[in-house]
């Protein structure tokens, strides 16, 4: 019989007995902390490093002596040689093993399981265990007689990793024989899912990257991430060139249903930037973008349909059925990725409705992660604003048809968000008198000297909701939107048609020499954007019985420009205390990114959308309603206490005496 | 409580009881008998008649009056009406209900799993029980907030079929709501092995059919088979390609060495000669080859790898070490066959060895079926020839290179069997006066008028093999090959060299003009060859233990050419029961179709070629020593008993005084 000894993990504080003679690695795995190893045992990739501590432990009652642990032997000692490695700090857990009592120390970068943390516009915290894995193994020599390279390398598979019952994608069998001979009958081989080895390479190697991906109506923006440890290696964005067909969905849908072959046209186009995005981010971040193994995609509902080459013609008109709102695994071949691995897979979030796609699904991933009580509302803002409002369990989703004025378009001086366009506003209570920033600028445009200008190009979507809301603000707007009866006293206001525009930039100092100007045209379309989007806030609002969020995220690139305040003065998103309302950037992104590093999460996700009760605004009545009186500057049915002291007298009294606040009435 | 009632049904004669108001398909079922149903129960397909049999069935112990089923309801009798059914005969067994004990007659067509056979060298019969299956279903129209089209399709499939857990091609995706709105919600889909939708048609329909292609170096053979009813609809053959490349396989195998892109070039072509044969089948079978959906694939372990774009130049060694020999399921469309269905399934059976390919595995499957005593010897001869020895459940294989002598390589005049060529030779024992018989003319040579020929344009492999042996016969040849010493007083033999040559067709009566002769060279190749053959087969009947074989199978298209008695004359097989040798034409290509159509026949050959005994013969130092005893005609170790009356009396007494005969010496 042999001696059992007691072991200490840290951090952990995990203990247990093992027998004497295990290795460090599997002493570690059989209280649950997993080691990462990719060559299984075998010495050669030193992912499994684990510092052995000496002393005596009060705290866990238990004397730690270097008897603990074996003496390193020739391999380990070479090893430690060749990677410069201080075999008194660290040793290789695949090869120490027990003799007595331990301490064990595990850095964080030997887990199986590490933490990848993000740094974007913010933290994501994502546990690294991604769907894709690699193992090294050391195969048989053929001989006469032996099985096939296959069958060699899954026992070696099954011996070494304990992992049975895989399959190999023949798409590699053109390969693999090869592979196995280049290094001396060793390979390492990715595995998607515990399935299906989905690519090899000879020797060993440490080489498995993936790609993230939101396929925005105008954007395409990646993510690379090295599987292995989480890292994020590489950011890359390409316009989307299906714009060419038209700039908002809806035109895209039409293009297809006009034009013979359309759908196939606006399919290619996307699959061609992918593949263009995919070589890019990989050799900006030097590495072959053959090792990228998996790529996550999502996307509103019609860029999931046209980037599966699916007809969105559907998506068009009620009922707004999906060919498919399934999570999607396919070969990234049989996409059209054809720049990546040839084994390689692409995984697509699944949809929730018709008009709510896998971007919303990956936004769902990225902010509503986890049993939390308090109300969530995360709004993305595009031609459609999807809206999500929930705790961690219970949530209401819906789209509502904002239309493309809030990027811009519709706005007679409007204009994407770019370099020179009109970002923040400021309007003199007294005088009436402008001052503003352009995006790429610091400065306002009051500081400068007579001589100086910022050649504003045009006003981009925080800029109009700024400049609309200073000039409520300012008593130039009525709450209805118009120009108050007393506005042409004020000098930067000018009669035009039956109305008035406001002058917010003379021609003199304007890139292209004319005035910039806010047409009453202008406020109207952002009227209507903004009505439609608090009608769909306030009908989930309905739906989930409640009166009050507790907080607010604005999500996407229009989310990260605009100033929460104005956008609660304009009356876009309910009342809360401005603290609790942030920009979460691109959160379709890094729900993108969380799923491609963590394939418990898409199980989780998969089952949050089934339970998600999405409203269809379409066919509400109460929508219309809330509609027609959210058109307000603020609307007369909402309370803003939060607003009190910054909205004008009048409209603040009207404001905070609204409906009684309740959390949530029949709940 | 519902009533129960007796039933019977015939023709198998089971029998239970089932609840009043079971519909006589259910009924059937309970009882075991699965039957054909594709509309699931709509009366739609028409596929699960069974006539109710009325009287007093003594032998079963059953009255059963018409009153025992339910009437016609209106459906049903429109469905009779418009199909010409006498519902008095036969009646939709989904729609007709138990009311009382009955007799139910099941025709063999109704039968989820009917006997198909195939009419060609002889009958084979298998269960028709294919991968992949259709599903008729009806769907729930897409109104505002139902699931997506695919999710709703897979709940029909659920519900009404029971086939529940499937996928779907992600490459069916664009397809899959046109074809679900074009009939009204309706559509028949495709599921391969329970577990994946390969393809959809819209509304209902029947068409489902397979191809079974053996892929041999020479010629690629197909046939088309209905994969509902077994049904051959077509056979046919085009020249494999990679013929330019090399004649023999080892040629092929040098070309892949010596040419950069060789092996992608021979698999690019044997891919589009697939193309094409499916495209001919199809055409000729006036089917549409999308609605293939399964494709079959066998050939020598040479071409399996280069069909799979794999560098057989490890088949051209020792240790000849295969990529892989487990069966192969791929996407029709990886493979590179692109003019079938977008979803369907190539299925290509395992290889045994690195010699001993997936047409071997066919044979096994079409000759080694069942559980089965006697000892069956199963040879089919190319430039290799692959030996199966064994009973249905202990089974010796090798290969053996017998180089393409008997294909007519090598042979002065030898040449393909092709029309002209001389098939047969009788040489008379007095005179030496050779006559013969070319391919397609039934006439013998001296049975001609004077001023007629049959203008032979050479001699084919079975023609060479009776020249030999009648010469042997005729006493010209000795039992060492070599021309006897008299042999030049025969007016037919002419000296050449140092030997002597036969001049089987005077140059006035041949194609070219020339003479055809017979040299001391080819008699030479042919021992040669028929040494090699032999030899393999002694060292698996040493293996197995035993002396004497039950039978002797020829298969491939020399089998089928080749004259038993004389192939045992020459001593290319051992000695049997001339009645017991059999050609049984392209064996390969008949366990490919029952592949096709069964799937558990799939399953089963699987596990048998992990249990046969593959024999090396390049390593076995008995097959060199076999080899050399078999160079004689017949071979001095052999026993001849089923001969003595044929082979000249001295080499007779000799070959039937060998050893005793012992079925198996140690078993």
């Amino acid at each position: 019989m042999t001696n059992d000894h007691q072991i200490v993990l840290l951090p952990s504080g995990r203990r247990g007995t093992v027998p004497e003679g295990t290795t460090l690695l599997e002493a570690a795995r059989s209280l649950g902390v997993d080691i990462e190893s990719i060559c299984g045992g075998k010495q050669i990739c030193g992912k499994c490093l684990i510092s052995p501590e000496f002393g005596e432990f009060a705290k866990h009652g238990i004397t730690a002596d270097a008897s603990g642990v074996s003496a390193p032997d020739a391999v380990e000692r070479d090893y430690a040689e060749r990677h410069n490695l201080n075999l008194e700090e660290v040793r290789l857990s695949c090869a120490a093993t027990l003799c007595g009592d331990a301490v064990l120390n595990v850095p964080e970068r030997s887990l199986a399981r590490k933490q990848s943390i993000r740094k974007a516009a913010r933290d994501v915290t994502v546990t690294v265990d991604p769907a894709c894995r690699l193992y090294y193994v050391d195969v048989e020599p053929s001989t006469m007689g032996t099985r096939g390279d296959w069958k060699r390398i899954k026992a070696a598979l099954e011996k070494v990793h304990g992992v049975s019952g895989v399959t190999l994608d023949p798409a590699l069998l053109p390969m693999l024989q090869r592979a196995l001979r280049e290094c001396d009958w060793t390979i390492t081989v990715t595995v998607w899912n515990d399935r299906e080895v989905i690519a090899v390479q000879p020797g060993f190697s440490e080489k498995i990257y993936g790609l993230a991906v939101d396929v925005g109506s105008t954007t395409i923006a990646g993510h690379l991430a090295n599987l292995r440890t989480g890292e994020i290696i590489g950011t890359h964005s390409v316009m989307n060139p299906q714009v060419r067909y038209g700039e908002d969905l809806m035109s895209r849908v039409s293009y297809g249903m006009m034009n013979a072959g359309g759908v196939d046209k606006m399919h290619r186009a996307v699959v061609k930037s992918l593949n263009t995005l995919a070589k890019e981010i990989a050799t900006e971040a030097d590495i072959d973008p053959a090792h990228i193994a998996e790529v996550i995609l999502v996307g509103n509902t019609v860029m999931h349909h046209i980037m599966l080459n699916i007809d969105p013609v559907e998506l068009g008109g009620a009922p707004f059925a999906l060919a498919t709102e399934e999570a999607i695994d396919m070969k990234a071949r049989d996409f059209g990725l054809k720049s990546i691995g040839r084994g390689s897979m692409v995984h697509i979030l699944p949809c929730i409705a018709g008009h709510v796609g896998a971007d919303n699904t990956a936004v769902l991933l990225s902010e509503f992660s986890g049993a939390r009580d308090n109300i969530s509302l995360v709004v993305d803002i595009g031609t459609n604003a999807e809206i999500l409002l929930g705790t961690g369990t219970d949530i209401y989703s819906a789209s509502s048809p904002t239309g493309p004025a809030f990027e811009g378009a519709q706005i007679e001086h409007g204009q994407r968000a770019a370099v020179g366009a009109i970002e923040r506003v400021r309007i003199d209570r007294e005088t009436g008198q402008p001052t503003y920033k352009v995006i790429g600028d610091d400065r306002w445009s009051h500081s400068l000297a007579a001589d100086e200008t910022l050649s504003p190009t045009g006003i981009c979507g925080s800029g109009i909701i700024e400049v609309i809301a200073e000039l409520f603000l300012a008593g130039v707007l009525n709450p209805q939107g118009q120009f108050a009866s007393n506005a042409l006293e004020n000098p930067y206001v000018r009669p035009r048609e039956k109305t008035a525009e406001y002058v917010l930039v003379p021609a003199e100092k304007s890139a292209n020499g004319k005035d910039i100007v806010v047409t009453q045209q202008d406020i109207r379309a952002i009227q209507l954007a903004k009505g439609a989007l608090y009608a769909g806030i306030r009908l989930l609002m309905d739906h989930m019985q409640i009166e009050q969020v507790d907080e607010v995220k604005l999500a996407g690139g229009f989310g990260s420009y605009i100033d929460p305040k104005y956008a609660m003065i304009l009356g876009l998103i309910p009342d809360c205390d401005l603290s609790a309302v942030s920009a979460v950037g691109n959160a379709a992104g890094d729900g993108a990114l969380i799923a491609l590093l963590n394939i418990t999460e898409r199980t989780r996700i998969q089952e949050m959308t089934e339970q998600v009760h999405y409203v269809e605004t379409a066919v509400e009545p109460a929508f219309q309603d809330h509609f027609v009186a959210a058109m307000a500057i603020p609307h007369a049915s909402a309370p803003y206490p939060h607003l009190a002291d910054i909205l004008p007298a009048p409209v603040a009294a009207e404001a905070t005496t609204g409906r009684r606040r309740n959390r949530r009435r029949n709940r």
